[in-house]
């Protein structure tokens, strides 16, 4: 049960490192490959066939501009993709992305995150394993209270600001 | 191991039936119900609340224009929720929905699927039940090999008026 | 007759800051709150709980992305909220926020200003506050005649930079 | 304290009248006129004249295409001005009117809704009216329950629908 | 030398019907086939591996929406291939397709036409084998004389109608 | 002293006739002239050569898609170019014809108006024939005092369809 | 005869100041003036009553965001209003400032020319005066002169730059 | 056989550079030139007038903004256009370069490639000469197969950076 990431290029890896670290926190293992729908094609029909052999449950594939890799991944395999639209330097922020993975026909779906969004690519990936994993269900049912904490401790640092504010 | 759909308004619904049929079709119970993040706001929380005790798996959420349901109910509980952005008559294009359901921050994803995109949210949450239910998986790979089938009878059909054009 | 100021995240304090300023020109008491619609949604409920026994008579809420706050918060109170679409980092230059905010359903308005247009906010809250106190509604009639102060001041410099350019 | 509804063409009443019938919902008054930015620019100072001894707390401004009235109204009174984005036949899907109205810079807000959102506007009038009057405060807390009430009553005339497909 | 003419669905036939046409009127020997790179991904390598022995020279690829056919093809054949964005009903006015096939990436080319350009695909195929072909280059220079004899024609009917318009 | 009209697609009349009556209305002389800069581009050089001995002292350019013939007329003539973004069948919501028209390069200004604004361009024109034409300019004064007539008219006949909704 | 330039703020200065180089290069007489639509609303008709008694022919005005200045400036005056979109750091890339310029109703016309092109806006008025000026006519032929000279020197330096890139 | 690369302007010249070193890799022998379709409109039958001669079978051109050079010159000659969109400072992300290069009318084709790719342009212009060329075949072959190396290196870079992340 790991989750394959995948992604066009090296240059789009730190955008993607996110995600690996949210997995690492879930202690959900992964492997990571650079797959190019575009550079290497072929390599999307090799990685689909040792999928099920590797034990992947989800693939997770970031790709900016014209962002094929996802959709052609989900083309071809049946575990679930996530697509992480990535903002590139030659991309009209990132709408290009955005609607080259979101945009897919009937069939065949990609879940898109948000521009960038690679932690919450690797987060959604948790959740789907976490159907039938009741640790990972306590884990993200902590990150939820873990949110009511980062909200209190930024709040008690406001409240000190707004009173600074308040006294000059 | 049911999937949960909701949508903020009966309007919305001719939109999100394609999912109902897609379940269906897998055999995979599912529940509807209207729950509106701007009318019913404490709804949210009571529909979270009975998740677990009802067997919900994952959620749909179909919502348009400031498109606010599907990233609420993903704040609220640890179930996977996929979002459908529904094109609404004052809505330019979709794009509003698009966006409020897409760029979710980070923590809290939102699987998000083309504009008005229900038949392939269900078909994400059949991927999802999937990835512990080898049954699921065998019809799943079918419908890969239905689509080539498809194309296939789309080319016959094709091949036929290519001739009349070609013989007029 | 308090205004309060919530925002999703600390982050967005930096853009907020101007309403604070705006407030206390005007004499105008305020709180600041950090509510996250997304890692904090019961206290969306809290919050507005209290609005009443607080004295909150309107609320401005500034958020970027998928900016649900406003529209939330509105969906739970009765009392005008006044939405502050922030352009974020990730953000395709706050269209995802502006929407966000904007495009709310019949029923559950959301006042949109600007974008990163805390300092409006402020002032559509002073202005709401003045329906019912004519000492203020003399402050603002102030700023009408302040407005046209600044543009003949600004008008004195630029003529003096017209003159130079004219005579070289 | 009434409610000033302007707009900037006979053409534009259609999408304005939904806020005539929200303001004779909550009983308060309102009185209509066609103020043209830029056919009739100087009646933007007449009308601005004699919102005081017309008692007008409110203005409601609609406009499509470059949407001007708005913020000219809002640049030369002081009362709040909310501004309803009219999509028109030569806009390109109601963006124009949407940013003309929206982005006004600091020190002039006006408080813009969805694009063809004057249902909205009206509401918002009511909500800025409450701050001072506990019986519209009653009246729009009723709006909440009513909102609970809607979404219960869709809810189970979905049910209905989905029985039956369930059972075809 | 053929031209090979792909479409992602049936559906998309009457857009690129106008391809075959001008095809036919240069002489230029076409083959049409349904190859869809989501529902099909394996035949965009069947196809890609008989274009030589076929002898196809040109391909051109139309597709809707998340529009990956023209650039997969590109990424595995190395014949030019001329992309259509067909604006679908789902699809945000063509944008998504537009991007969709514009944006490739350095290496994988694809020669992106107008939306629903499909007529002008042909074209473009017909200039790149009129590259080696005099006979062809002759029918193209005929066309530009076609374009003012056209222009021509037009303006003589458009001054028929402005000496009705002038008398009336 | 007369407006050339020139568009560039007899399929563009319907969009431009309106600037025909506000010429007649204004008796301004024009000639209307089909010169499409993509199927008769030597027109363009043909239509600038005989600009100064017709005495065309103004040139409205009307276009759609990648609208070049206000811009290429621009470049070849001195005389003040108003280009007319036409909204076509093909074109996305008209932004195409807009930016085609309106981001010309220093040098080279083509004044643009609305998309569909063919009206406007005439009025335009009117107004800068009329700098050195006082009678025009008479004229074009009345045009204002007219537009208040109109917001009177269109405001009596909106009273009395408030008078009956506000009695129903 | 002289060219007035206004602008909503002496923060567009630096945007605007190309024009006023122009207008000298061709020996146009200019004037300047801070006029705020949002700030000093009725410094806009004080700037209209004088506009025949200080000969000004062209309006040339500046403005970003919800840019009102050129429209406003065009109801009240018959002269022609050039409008020059301003791209402010808080405007998405300056659509908000180009659609509210451009998007004028019929009787109002605005000449925009591109985001930030004051330069353009010059020539326009000059291009304008000269429909009366044989000089100005010359000066302007030489204009397009030069335009040659320059693509020539460009190239003759282009040249010199692949000369060295091929030997390399 | 060579490849005329054109361009508006000098400062262009960054962005097109890339293509050079693409055909000076493949050995196709190119020639390039400053023709501004607005600075320089008669260079642009200078030029198509001397394609024949000079043997040029492909021509690229670079434009931003108001991009009219590729579509221009595609109206003049017969030979294929290849148009590159240049993201300028003064252009709101490229969209309309994009748009004034792709949405040609009928009978007018230009192939447009994604925003600043020159790479791409010069690499299609290469497949457009290797329809007749096996040698040119054979390299574009190579790069295919590079692309896959390129991948592999990639990948193997990436694993070693994954190992020491996943031992931290």
């Amino acid at each position: 049960m790991i989750v394959g990431i995948i992604m066009g290029s090296a240059s789009d890896f730190d955008i993607m490192e996110p995600a690996l670290h949210v997995l690492a926190h879930y202690g959900v293992p992964y492997e990571v490959e650079i797959v190019s729908a575009h550079r290497s094609p072929a390599k999307l029909f090799d990685y689909a066939a040792e999928v099920a052999q590797k034990g992947i449950s989800v693939i997770i594939a970031g790709a900016g501009g014209a962002a094929h890799l996802p959709g052609m991944m989900a083309s071809i395999t049946t575990v679930p993709v996530i697509g992480v639209p990535v903002m590139s330097r030659r991309s009209p922020e990132g709408w290009d992305a955005l609607l080259s993975i979101a945009q897919m026909p009937d069939d065949v779906p990609v879940a898109t995150v948000a521009i960038n969004g690679a932690h919450n690519a690797a987060l959604l990936a948790v959740q789907m394993l976490a159907i039938h994993d009741s640790a990972l269900r306590s884990l993200l049912t902590e990150l939820k209270t873990a949110g009511y904490d980062k909200v209190k401790q930024q709040n008690e640092l406001i409240q000190k600001r707004i009173s600074e504010i308040k006294h000059n």
